[in-house]
């Protein structure tokens, strides 16, 4: 099913839409990739935080003495030791939104009151971490420990503790979704269903941990900041505001990222407290995040509890649904209410659901705050839609595939627009896709219709086998735009610099491939700046599955215009046409003679080093800056089936296959999608099986560590068949759409959907991830009580 | 005649026009600017230049290893120790030319052969200065001495001695200048004066000597090199190419200069050395010239050998000219053959020539190189033109100043196209002014009248005063572009960044006067960032009295549509239509009302950090680069006239008064203006009277400190009197000319002419610069003679 490759714009190798080796990869193989922890300055000093071990105290006080008389150590420092550099004690950094109750901005280092478990309080700077750490131990803070909000039932409970000692209650913001009629759906409805879904809280888990360095130029008085974060350009401009700086006089780059996958978009009280430290010192400081403070301090996500009905007719057809939801957010404010809202309009999106009413609320608890995750409320929502289908289909004696045939989106209703709106004000449009071409294609290929004859032979055999189906979509190209910068320098190199953020993904790559495509095909004569506020001072960087979408399509239409421009300059100095010329690897060509110039050549004329005339009196420079803006959101979409088997004495699943048929419109590099939906799957197996990060009744985390954390390891990896459809997103001119969380989304609902197949003659029902041994046991003991 | 400054865009405080205080003096004042020398590194080595002791010698051998041994030094090279680094042995600077018969491209070490005293034969680098020229007193180096040639006339001589061994002849370039029917007109005429012209010459003696620290960030594989160059973008773009390294990899930084002049457009050996040389070693370096290196390897100017003829009618109208300039070009090519193009084009300039006819060579002498000082080629123009001019109305019996009037340019010849073209293909378009208005008002101004009465009275108490009058014009605004980046920061900053570069004139206060007018008036919001190749890649720098026409125009360009997207930006924050508000001081005001909004926050708005949605569907970011492109050159013009008095008993020279009636079009900054202007007639009475670069026979240098060589100090100062017109040019929006220049280019010319007014009784003609105490009692003895 995959479509050709657009066409080119010159008979130039293509380097678009095939699966060509990464450009970061020699860097990486070799060794020579730079992250974080790999930035060694001199006079570097390291930084280890004193953090709170509880989930809610008050600070009596904090004594510093004891620890700044140790080894080592430079300086060890509370807020009020940083204010004079500071200008604010608060990280300012919620998106906007109007459904915010109350607002609770992070402190930099709390200073009256700790609200959960690892919050820094006071940083200790000494010339090793493990004297840092050493004399970190020795800062005593006399704590006075207050009432525990532990979960969100906790957090709406009538006369309960406080999350914050001062807030009036606990629920942090509302958010109602509805359209249609949607009491009038369920008084008609032939038939209702109804569950309570609960989906834990997980990490990412990025295999490189959080970390920043910061060192300040004396002699251009400019701050620079090595961040681990997915958005140097929001940091650096947080980071100005709060230090006082003009945005010339700080530079904030992101060096290589050993994953991302959304934590490391939120600005965190680390960076800005190292950022202030090397200032106040004058001297550089590192902080490296160790595993142990990753599983405290970095956001999490997932946690949402939800009660959801759906009203049908006799046919299936869903008439409406409504419901609740209640999403942890966490002690503060670190995002937004972003989570909530993509739960909210994702679980009705992949059907046609004419009515649909969803109160949802964002509550307070005494734990790490809650920020998007691959995926960011979007698995959720799967989960309860698709789960809610199962139990219909079976209410109503429907196959699971025919219930979803009945309600998929129809290609002809492309492109599809939803009674919701995006917070910038427009409505939810489908832009393009064949929903139920995906079902067929994934059916197809995992032998749905044959399903039932194994699954009755392996019973006959005592083995318990199921299969899940569940389509999914998934909102990405977050606009408003990205800016890309081409410049051919005079030596024929042409670079690449983005605002966009490589965090692993291949966005160098990506962005190399779009713009080789145009200049020649020569994709090793790219060099790609990526996170670099110093080479591009707008943009947002990575998040929402949106850089291929955003920076990919601003690429595009530099290189197109460098394109034009190189040809136009080059038929000048050639005395040809434009028509008559292509650029092949790093020379422009005249077709039909022998006839040549250097890129290089071209771009040394157009900046005007040759003489005092430009060639064909073009403006100046073989450059280009593009932006393309774009206010709707391009919508993937798939159709996954898994195939597990169940150990109904041990409670094991193993995932036996995973197929998805899945469309991210025009794919760039195969390769790279194959590997974002391959990882964003075992993320989601992870999710679904295995990911619980557990707290106990006083918030106290309780799996620190990955002997108690477990994440998916080869041996619970299934075999993987992954069906590529291309489906142009008429957004944009290259006809692409995200891919970065499309695998997660549709995988804990379809597992769900596979064990509670496997497990039909125990009538259990599955209504929470992750699904442990304990609970599949528990389950099944249940049911049979039942 | 101070024209009103043009309107503003709105009621702001003016800021352009006007003689605002100088953005840079703050820093410079209090000790806080930055100078080459003033930048300090950890590990930073210094440099020291073995230099030859000959103006012509082959060299045998260098022996530098008793050099390596002495303490502190880390390195002594020659080009063979640094070939690794560097891609050529050669600097190929020259500007392209149609008229070079030789390619004499200057080595970056001398090898076999050196060809001026100073050239740089090997580099010693060490802990300190002190140790490194130490060090380089011990390399040996093995000299055969060669045939020296030491002026025009001996590079002429049939069978002489040639500057580089194995070079066929010493004409490096031939220009011929020709229009009109020259042997007609002097056929034709009623009178004939010619004579021959010496100037002779001199350096630029800028306050500040060279200088060049480079360093390689191994973390960034950046090297950055701090340089005083009037052209960092330039010496950027060579140092790729001489070091292999892509454009992003070098970075050139022009830090304050301590005036520019000229000779640091050129870039030179040591620029290449101290770069190669931080690269090899991978440590910082840094060269500091001192005035003795300035004396023997800065380049310098002026040396001009003319005879030229003018034929005129009765009634002393010119007819033609013709004439030949021999030009001493120095021993290697370093920029090009701009000067004698200058001094070509400019002596029939100012006036009505119907014909003309030059024949320039350029000369190769085994002394510095010759590259443009201010003024570059025009004063010696100014002169010749000029001191013709006095010697036809005397033959004819006519005023000075009547002859001068009957030959100018009239304005309503405006614009004049004279038959002569520019280097770009542009005919030569004298744009706009009066210039016989310009010496009507000088001459009023003078006195000039009434002057042969007080001369006579001066005569009669046995006094010599003497008054001179000359027209002159400038070619300024060099294009072919210089582009300006306006940025409004989320703090309401303005920041301006542009490939002009400041020497010293103010160029960061104009480009600040020019934005600030536009964006509220409040100059102390704005940020100028000049001469660094990081903020500014494309451009070109300082020459050729061009900044303030190329760059000025595109700050305009730039800041005038930053002022429409903030006011658009802001109208629809403002729920107001544009033409409602204006922006006064920081913020955007709305008329009639109280309702504003700060640039900060409009600048916030239009990066998308306030959400998903951009003001107004603007394109993102409050942003403009403009970059003006200009093939005409824009024609300053004036009149000077300077009462001098001669002492004819020791033949000192007192300039008494000067007095310039200037016109730079529409004046930025009138006080910078003045500032220039005074500056280039101190320039120009120290090329009148006293500074003489000598050289022996040998081409050694005579003068190489400030005891031999002289510099017009303060009571050498006449009292200044500066005239201002304002003819605004229509090549560029604001209607501004160039002013760098103007002051040196009447003043050789108009300090003759008024010496030879005062020594009329003794029928002295005056044909050479400078003039020395010694020369003036030589022409009065020679004349008695006569």
């Amino acid at each position: 099913m995959t479509a050709e490759p657009r066409p080119a714009a010159d008979p130039a190798p293509h380097t678009f839409g095939r699966p060509v080796a990464r450009v970061e990869d020699d860097a990486l193989l070799r060794g020579r990739a730079r992250f974080v922890d790999d930035i060694h300055l001199p006079g570097l000093l390291e930084a280890a935080f004193v953090r709170s071990p509880h989930a809610h105290a008050r600070i009596r006080s904090i004594d510093c003495e004891p620890a700044r008389a140790a080894p080592g150590v430079v300086a060890v420092m509370t807020f009020d030791d940083l204010r004079d550099v500071l200008t604010s004690d608060r990280l300012v950094v919620a998106m906007p939104s109007p459904s915010y109750l109350l607002e609770v901005h992070r402190p930099i280092l709390a200073r009256h009151e700790t609200v959960h478990v690892g919050e820094a309080i006071a940083v200790v700077i000494a010339a090793s971490r493990y004297l840092a750490e050493d004399a970190a131990a020795l800062v005593e803070v006399d704590y006075d420990p207050l009432p525990v909000v532990a979960d969100c039932h906790a957090a709406l409970a009538e006369g309960g503790a406080r999350v914050h000692a001062d807030l009036p209650h606990n629920v942090v913001a509302e958010l109602d979704t509805a359209y249609g009629d949607v009491d009038a759906a369920f008084a008609g409805a032939a038939e209702v269903v109804e569950d309570r879904f609960w989906l834990h809280r997980g990490g990412s888990h990025s295999m490189e941990c959080r970390g920043v360095v910061a060192s300040l130029d004396p002699l251009e008085d400019r701050l620079t900041v090595w961040s681990s974060t997915q958005t140097p350009n929001v940091a650096q401009r947080l980071l100005c505001d709060l230090l006082a700086r003009d945005s010339d006089a700080i530079r904030v780059v992101t060096p290589e990222l050993g994953g991302g996958f959304g934590p490391k978009l939120v600005f965190y009280p680390e960076e800005a407290v190292v950022a202030a430290s090397a200032v106040k010192l004058g001297r550089p400081v590192k902080w490296i995040e160790d595993r142990r403070e990753h599983f405290v301090v970095t956001t999490q996500e997932r946690d949402q509890h939800w009660e959801m009905a759906m009203a049908l007719d006799a046919e299936g057809r869903v008439l409406g649904m409504r419901g609740s939801l209640l999403h942890d957010h966490g002690a503060y404010t670190a995002r937004g209410t972003n989570v909530v809202f993509a739960s909210a309009i994702t679980v009705p999106l992949a059907y046609n659901v004419p009515a649909y009413r969803l109160a949802s609320k964002l509550l307070l608890t005494n734990k790490v705050p809650v920020t998007p995750i691959r995926g960011a409320g979007q698995p959720q929502a799967a989960f309860v839609m698709e789960r809610l289908l199962d139990q219909a289909a079976r209410r109503l004696g429907l196959d699971r595939a025919e219930i979803r045939r009945r309600n998929l989106v129809q290609p002809e209703q492309m492109p599809c627009r939803k009674p919701m709106k995006l917070r910038g004000g427009t409505f939810v449009v489908l832009d393009s896709g064949d929903y139920p071409a995906a079902q067929r294609l994934v059916m197809e290929k995992a032998g749905w219709d044959d399903f039932p004859r194994r699954q009755a032979e392996a019973r006959a055999q005592g083995r318990h086998i199921g299969l899940g189906l569940v389509n999914y979509v998934e909102g990405t190209g977050r606009g408003p735009f990205e800016p890309v910068r081409v410049r051919v320098a005079a030596n024929g190199r042409i670079h690449v610099a983005s605002s966009a953020t490589a965090m692993g993904q291949g966005t160098k790559t990506m962005l190399a491939q779009v713009v080789a495509e145009q200049l020649g095909g020569a994709i090793e004569n790219v060099v790609v700046t990526t996170g670099d506020t110093a080479a591009m001072t707008l943009g947002f960087g990575g998040f929402n599955s949106r850089q291929a979408v955003m920076a990919g399509s601003s690429a595009h239409a530099a290189a197109v215009k460098v394109r034009a421009k190189a040809l136009e300059a080059a038929a000048h100095m050639l005395e040809a046409r434009p028509d008559e010329l292509t650029i092949v690897g790093t020379h422009i060509r005249m077709r039909g003679n022998n006839r040549t110039i250097g890129l290089g050549e071209v771009a040394r004329a157009l900046e005007g080093i040759a003489g005092y005339v430009l060639p064909g009196n073009l403006e100046p420079g073989l450059e280009a800056t593009e932006q393309v803006i774009v206010h709707d959101m391009a919508f993937s979409n798939g159709s996954a089936v898994a195939e597990v088997e169940v150990d109904v004495e041990t409670g094991h699943v193993q995932v036996l296959r995973y197929l998805l048929a899945h469309d991210c419109g025009q794919m760039i590099n195969p390769m790279l999608v194959d590997g974002q939906v391959i990882g964003g799957i075992a993320h989601g197996i992870g999710n679904a099986l295995f990911e619980w990060m557990g707290f106990d009744a006083n918030a106290q985390p309780l799996t620190n560590n990955y002997g108690e954390y477990l994440l998916v390891t080869a041996p619970e990896m299934p075999s993987i068949e992954l069906f590529h459809r291309e489906s142009p997103s008429p957004l944009n001119t290259l006809g692409i759409k995200g891919v970065g969380e499309s695998g997660v989304i549709p995988t804990p609902a379809v597992i769900a959907s596979a064990v509670e197949d496997a497990l039909q003659p125990f009538g259990v029902r599955i209504s929470h991830a992750p699904l442990s041994p304990m609970d599949i046991l528990d389950l099944i003991a249940r049911a049979d009580g039942a």
